[in-house]
Formats: C-alpha cells, structure tokens, sequence
C-alpha cells in the first residue's frame, strides 16, 4: 500500500517536502488554510518534477497523489510520516503539533521544519513527545540532501531510527545531531555569515554581488565537496591537522571579523580537533585528499561551465582566449585536450560516449574553420549529425594528451561526411576513429538545404586540399 | 618574447602561483630559501599540471619554464609580475618588499598574497608604493578563479586596470576590493565560520565531520554556484529581497551563534542590501533564477556522484536503491530516465556524445542482467565495446521522458551484437538507434574469450528469446 506523509503548513519549506515524498511514491496530503497554498505548492512541485528526477540514471518510482485537505485531522488521519512547516512561532507551533497528535497514528514520524527551536521546546506539553522531532531541511527541499535530524530527550530513539530510514529513502540525507542547541548547525553558521555580510555591505566595503563572488568563485566551491575541517586538513599538508591548526590558530586572536570572541586555543581543543579530523579523513593521506579534492574541483567547474554559469562561465570565457584559429594543416588538427576526469570511470577509463562527444567538438571545430559558427547558427543555419560509426581501438585515461585530425571526405550539396581520428600525443597512436555523416538543415523549416555559398565555398576547398593531400 | 613571473616565496600558495604562470604560457623564477622549497613546488605543479587542463577544451599554450633563482634579485629582474608569498609577519614582507622593489622593473606588478594584512600597510615605507597591491588567491591556487585584488590608495590605476589583464589572461577572477580592511572580504567569512566551529566541536554539538556533512550536503552546494545574497533572493520569492530580509531580519536578534552583535536594521540598510540585489540579479525573475539554480545544482550534483564523492555518493547509493532487476519483456528495457540539463546545450538539445552514452548505460544495464555485473568486472571479465554505428532520428531535449530497448542480435563465443533503440516515452516515437559489436576481455590479460559459462548461457538465451520474438 501506498505509505501516506501530511505536510503541514505549504510554502516553500512545504511545498519541497511535498514534493520530495510525492516523487519517491509516497501519496501526499497537505493542510494550509492559505487559499494560495495550491497555487504555491504547484509551482514548488513543477520545479521539482524538472529536476529530482535527473539526478537519477535509475527509473524513478511510480508518483505518488499530491491531494489537499479540508482539514488538519483529514490530512494527518493514516499518515506515516507528518511534517509540520508552519511559521516560525513557538505558540503556533504547539497548537498545531497539539492538533496533529490528536488525529495522527501513534506510530507516525512527527517532524518539525523549524530552522531555531530545540525539539525540546516543541515536545513541552505535547501528549506522545516520543514522536516529536527536528526534521530541519535546505532549500530546495527536493535537490539539497540534507536534513538536520534532531531528537529530544524524550523522543523515541526507534523513531529516530525510522525517521532516518524514510529520509533516507526519499534520498536525503538525516544528519543525526548529537545535542540540541537553537538553530541546530547549519544555520548557525549561516547566522554568522550573514552577520558578518551585513556589516560588509553597511560599511561600504562590498557590495551584494561582489561578496557573491568571493564566495562562488572561492571557498564556496571547496564547501560543496569537502566542507571545513577536511579542506583545511589538506591545507596543513602532510604534517595534518595539528600543523594547520598551530598556523592558523593564532590568527583567531586578530581583529579581522567584527566579532571576536574565541574559544581558548588549549592543547586540549587542538587535540580534540585533531583527533575527530584523524577518525574522518585519516585512512586517506594527503596526497590522496588533495587529488579528491582536485577531482571534485575539475568535476563541479566543468559542470558549471557546461550550464555556462558562475565559475564556469569564467572557464568558458578562458577557452574563448586560449582558442585560436585551426591551422591550414592536412590532416586537419581540430581538437587537442587532456582527457579530464569527467570523462573518466572510476578505473580512469574514457567511458564510451565521451569519444562521441570529442568527435562532436572535433566537427565543431571544423565548422567554426568554414564559417559554420555561433552566428551562422544564430542566423538559423546549421549541420545535424545523422549517423556515426565509431570504432574503439585504445582504452584512453584521465589525464592522457590527445589530439583529433579531421578529413573532410565528402561534400555534396547540403552532405557532408567527415572522417575523425583520435591520436595519442605522445606517440601519434590511433586510439579511435570516427565517420561521421552530416546534414545542413534550416533550423526554421527544420528541413535539410544546402549551406550558405561562403561556407559552401570553405567547405568545398577542403575536400579538394584533402583529397589532394590522400594521392 | 615570453612573459617572466617571479615568485617569491615556495610552499602551497607560492607553488600555487608558479604552476598557474608556468601552465598559462609565463617563465617563471622562483626565489625560496628553503632548501626544500624546489620539491614542495614540484609536487604543487605536478598536482596543476594533472589537473589544470583538465578544465579547458582548448589547446593549452606553450608551457613555461620553472627556474630556481639563486637570489631574490636574480628572480625578479626582468620580471612582469611579481608575487610575495611569505610568511605573514609585516616586518618580512616590508624586508622582502624592499629587495623586490630595489632589483625588479618599475612596471611591474607587484603583489601580494597577504591574506591579512591591508595594502597601504605593505606600501608603507616602499621606494614605489605605485606598484604594490594585494593579490590574494585561494587554495588550490592552479583551480579557484577568485584573486581578492586589493589597491592601497597609493596604488597606480594604471597597475590595478595592467593586474587584472594579467590575472584574467591566468584563467582568475580578480575581485576588486573597492576598500582596503583587514583580511578583506572572503577570509573574514572563513574566520566567522571557523569560530563557530570551533565553538561547535568545544561544545560536544558536533564532531568536524558532521560539521563537514552539514556543509557539504546543504548551503555548500549552494555557494558553490550563486554565493549568499542571490541564493537568499530565490528565496524570498517573487517577493525578492525585501521579503527575505523583513522574515529573515528579526532572527538575527536571537541568539544563535555565539557572537550576536549586529548591525541596525534600519531601514537604510534594508534598501542599500535590497537595491544591490537588484543591480546584481534584477534582470531575471525569480522563476529564472531559480531554474538557473536548480540547473547548477544539478549539474554539480551529478558531476559530483559521477566522481563518486561528497553529495554525488549519496545519489548514487540511491541510485542502487530506485533500480530494480531488468524486466523479461521483449524487447528488453534497459534504461527509463529524464534527460538531465547536463546532457544538453543551450539550446536544450542533447549532445551528440550523451546518446553513446546512454546506449553504453544500456549494454551495461543488459550485461548486469546476465550476470557480467561489478563483481564479474572485479574478478577480471568484462565487455569492451570495439564499434558503435549510432542513427539520430530526433532531436531530443533536456527533461523529456525516455527509454531503451535493447535486443542481443547475435552472440558467438567472445563476440556480443547488441541493437538498441532509444524511445520518448510519451509517445513511443525512435529518437534515435545504436548498432553495438563488443568484444569479451580478460582484464588480466587484456586479450578477448569467451565469457564464463554462466554470463554465456545467460546471454544465449536472451538471445533465442529475441531471435523467436522477431519471427
């Protein structure tokens, strides 16, 4: 049977609850008195259709049935899992966690959303606070995995335990805190950081987008992978966590944030850190973290130059700047590159269809030589690839230099057949090759036509220089 | 003629530096004492050139020479662009400085990667205060584009306008601090965050690897692509950032982090933040920037579950969980997925490359099927593909449901022939086909045989049920 979860309170926090649930298969109820909360639950939910989904190669589970009730008792009635989202007040918060619990299974997972109240607070004068708990997200909801999960003293630890099953399951990721505190971790260090903008902003040193990009072009590509305390361990070098620590330590003391009060820096706080950094990162050395570190760099700035965005539009303006003109050689060179670690298995082999996208760059390129570029694409004029063969004679790694040469073998009207070699640098091997048959096509009637006479005319030029240089 | 770069100082950000200017193109000289400072440098450079050119598609240009200076005046004559790299103590950079300033050209850059102390500190007392500025990167210097350039008034215009030229032609984002403070604008970020920290661990809240998960798993992955301000505008809704500020504002008076002074939230402040943020991100509506973030985050989710770390292993253990064993359909379906913003272009057409990749997640979800799974590969037996003949029909578009049929056409001892056809599930329309031969491989030997007997019987009766069902 399909499990039910209630999402009290819609919004943004709700909504992305809703539809985490609704998409791993679970059926949904929600209760919002706000006569907007279908609207706003709607748009949440469209967004999080796009996009849950494609982070999966896997099939994803049957939809559940997002459906919205006339009142609290209806949509917690039979719920396995209720998620109370309601704004952040602590007496609105116990009124509706009273209403829940008069209606909801006694086995059911009570979550609370809140970002500051202890689970403590919450479970105060509650009938069951076995079944309270913190469930605290990150917007988005249904991208972001993480979910601060805070028991009480008093919650029951086999909730806690189911709880971060379900969680879990919905592909999150329960962070079980070990202590209540307000505003549990996450947001504690958000706060500070805040703090701190404000004062930069306020005082003219920078500006809203300026502080953006110091984090996105900086440190906040080392947090996406590494977080803290691992990214400065690899700082320390081999000597670890100690040595960073000794370096960095005294600069605690320095007046650089506007808030300065530090914990003492005893022998006791260094060991503790040092001891805690050695359990989570010590079966690997640092030369091992520095090249996960590297990887995951490479992998998320071609991801983000891929969506031509942040870090990554810098990149790809880079490339714009390194790219010169192909030369007039026969065979043509059109690509040369350093296999990068996307394009790679975990064996550091080229996966299959990476060697169809160099190939694809490689006519790119070629396209780009006779006229055929951005603009003339822009103008609505383009080639299709319709078919290639491509054949793989040498398993290729990360990190190998390679070239690509291209041949233009046949030029007829609006067909092109082009024949691509992929070589090794350092010994000229052939590693692949492809044949690759193109189409022009109008990209307004979509229909096939020949290309424009400029490029006609280059193309034309290197069929001949080609077929010269193969007598 | 090539550009010379003298580094004054080794170690990890010195070496930093070297491997940017030497990969882009510059000689560079370095000048350390350090008796071990010509190994620390090599192994930073070994790290760069693994992976610097791994972020380009582009040819690299010539790589520079990385020469070890016998004195500091014989690194730096000549030199376009000088970098300070010492230890952080004012009195040895105003020493180094001054050897700097005495032996190196007068239009040089000289910068610094002080990341404390102010610009007009280090001019004090130089014979060209003009020349000197703050160049302040971040670790991994050869990956992170962020340069925090900062200008004491003393500074020449024209050297600040001649340093980004430089910085950017690095591959860098030089950040132009418009007002000099200690530690500038990101390190006061990291030391706000650091102490809370370290108030965390003291306190028993949480060990540095919870800390790290609460980082990596959440606003991490935020930062990464949009920083603060433009992530807390998506979150305000249509509303912006007025909205987020007036709900957001009031919490900034609990007390949540240990250090709670903050600035007044008057009015004034309010619109300054709210203006600047409409500067920065008022030209896209809410819904566009949050599609633009959602397609960030999944690109570096995926980008990072394609490394198998941080989040990215998170998904990919789900991954394991959403898929379920292979039908006995015929013919076989043997991928249902939504194309991911990864795998097309701007203008949300699928790459060429990502169809042979799909059809190899086919083949690789078939050969899991018949027993040729992870544990098969692991015992040294595998499939290589040899040729691949790939028909695109239609185009295909970013978010479109689709699936695979794979049928084996012919297996012969060692030889496999698979044909697969990849479908929109919405109407069962041939996007495109894929004629795959594959070759069995003994791993260890790296020569083709027959598959073991188990992998073969499997496969050959996949193969009479796909021949009976053609008939």
């Amino acid at each position: 049977m399909t499990k039910v979860a209630s999402i009290i309170g819609g919004g943004v926090i709700g909504g992305g609850w809703a539809a985490r649930f609704a998409i791993m298969g679970w059926d949904v109820r929600v209760y919002d008195p706000d006569p907007e909360a279908q609207r706003k639950i709607g748009e949440v939910m469209a967004n999080a259709e796009r996009v849950l989904p494609m982070l999966y190669e896997a099939p994803m589970p049957q939809r559940g049935a997002i459906t919205f009730a006339g009142s609290l008792a209806e949509a917690v009635t039979g719920a396995a899992w209720v998620q109370e989202s309601v704004p952040e007040r602590l007496d609105i918060k116990h009124k509706v966690l009273a209403e829940i619990q008069a209606a909801c299974p006694e086995d059911a997972v009570v979550g609370s959303s809140t970002s500051g109240f202890k689970p403590s607070e919450l479970q105060d004068g509650a009938i069951r606070a076995g079944q309270i708990l913190v469930a605290h997200p990150f917007n988005p909801v249904y991208l972001l995995p993480l979910v601060e999960l805070v028991p009480g003293a008093a919650t029951d630890p086999a909730v806690i335990t189911h709880a971060k099953g379900i969680l879990t399951d919905l592909g999150m990721y329960p962070l079980h805190v070990r202590a209540e505190i307000d505003a549990h971790i996450a947001d504690r260090f958000l706060e500070a950081v805040w703090r701190e903008a404000l004062w930069l902003v306020k005082d003219g040193i920078a500006t809203t987008e300026e502080i953006d990009n110091a984090i996105r072009y900086g440190f906040g590509l080392r947090w996406a992978q590494m977080g803290l305390f691992e990214t400065y361990r690899v700082a320390g070098g081999e000597a670890g966590m100690r040595h960073f620590m000794a370096q960095f330590g005294p600069c605690l003391q320095w007046p650089w944030t506007k808030l300065t009060d530090v914990p003492e820096f005893t022998d006791e706080l260094v060991d503790l850190i040092a001891d805690q950094s050695d359990r989570q990162s010590g079966h690997m050395s640092i030369r091992e973290l520095e090249r996960l570190r590297d990887n995951n760099l490479v992998a998320i700035l071609r991801a983000l130059k891929q969506q031509e965005a942040a870090a990554g539009r810098l990149i790809r303006d880079h490339d714009d700047r390194l790219r010169g003109p192909l030369g007039d050689d026969v065979p043509l060179v059109t690509v040369q590159r350093k296999i990068p670690v996307d394009w790679t298995d975990m064996n550091g082999h080229m996966n299959e269809g990476r060697y169809g996208q160099l190939f694809s760059d490689a006519s790119e390129e070629l396209m780009a030589h006779v006229g055929a570029d951005r603009a003339y694409i822009e103008a609505g004029h383009s080639f299709f690839t319709v078919e290639t063969k491509v054949q793989y004679l040498h398993e290729t790694h990360a990190g190998e230099d390679i070239y690509v040469t291209t041949h233009v073998m046949m030029a007829q009207g609006k067909k092109l057949q082009l024949w691509h070699e992929m070589r090794r640098t350092s010994d000229d091997t052939v590693l692949a090759t492809c044949d690759q048959f193109l189409l022009h096509v109008s990209l307004e009637t979509r229909r096939s036509c020949p290309p424009l006479p400029k490029v006609a005319a280059a193309i034309d030029a290197l069929e001949a220089q080609h077929a010269e240089a193969d007598q």
